[in-house]
């Protein structure tokens, strides 16, 4: 099988990979994000935006260096009542977020881009997940926020995690929510790029 | 925080405790489950009573020695139209079971039963989430049950691993597929046991 680059410094995205067998390399792109929200209002198409953008970046850096691989990209925030939640800065900005997500339903959207060193196409999709939280107390979210749990996740929270606890049901693909929907990585890299996962 | 005793060998149900922070001892349970499954043909009574028995059980064990802790108790299985299906004896029981699940919808069932060594109060309840896979061929059931991945799980799949891949959705608590639903184990120490996991 040819490598796999898995543009993301994601530690959960980077462990669902290697938990479903799959042996890739790690190549962070390098993008402003910050542009992107400001350009793209639209959740789902601000997610797919970067997805792209992360994998047209790691396309780059390896045809720079010559080297083949399929590149998989993918970004996840959340979304609630049409509001886009990034991942916090600080632990007050963690606490503040998850406040407006207790007790309540949100989605948890993420953005995939596929493509080949040796191959002009990109495949772009994206997945929505709903999530729902039990309605914690203040005191309970600040008692979560202390483990620090809630840095580098969009949401603040990590459902593989101590969050499990808090999680009261979520609809739609489950490892969406830890960050890539491994359902849709199958049919794509099967479908799209004659890869099949299951015959390797 | 008093000791807690998790009376299950399962490692998925050991690592999701792990993940949430949660210190705890295995007492793993020396219960005849088949004796259970002649006696109990309803997939709800049937997790709850083996969850109750193995909790007892430790309970018994635990006086024994006179040490005192929680103890925790999990039994989960798959169920079908109303078939019971549980762990998977060899490869080609696994490849039966897998065929049979494809392309469609069943309910991930665990029972759960919380006591302590101190108290006759024994606290039962199950949960159920609904799991759809793709429709993957024989060829590709043969190529997943090859990486023994099966070995020990009800339904013969593990959502936390390659399973990922062909699992479409899910309908409920994501914890609870993994083997134990984590967010009644946070509201039944909080409410029953007095115990709440994010103040200690």
């Amino acid at each position: 099988m040819k490598k796999i680059i898995l543009a993301s410094k994601s530690v959960d995205r980077g462990n669902i990979f290697k938990h479903s067998g799959i042996p890739f390399e790690v190549l962070a792109s390098n993008i402003d994000e910050r542009e992107f929200k400001e350009k793209f209002s639209d959740p789902i198409l601000l997610v797919k935006e970067l997805a792209k953008a992360k994998a047209l970046y790691a396309k780059k850096e390896l045809l720079k260096k010559n080297s083949q691989a399929i590149i998989i990209a993918a970004d996840t925030i959340v979304e609630l009542n049409g509001e886009i939640i990034g991942k916090a800065k600080n632990k007050k900005e963690a606490i503040v977020i998850l406040k407006k997500l207790m007790g309540k339903s949100h989605n948890l959207i993420t953005g995939m881009a596929i493509t080949e060193t040796n191959n002009p196409k990109i495949f772009i999709d994206y997945d929505t997940t709903s999530v729902e939280f039990l309605n914690l107390s203040d005191e309970e979210i600040r008692g979560y926020v202390k483990i620090n749990e809630w840095k580098g996740r969009a949401g603040a929270y990590s459902i593989s995690d101590k969050a499990s606890l808090f999680i009261k049901k979520i609809n739609g693909s489950s490892s969406n929510v830890i960050g890539f929907p491994m359902h849709k990585l199958y049919e794509t890299l099967k479908n799209e790029f004659g890869i099949n996962l299951f015959l390797v």
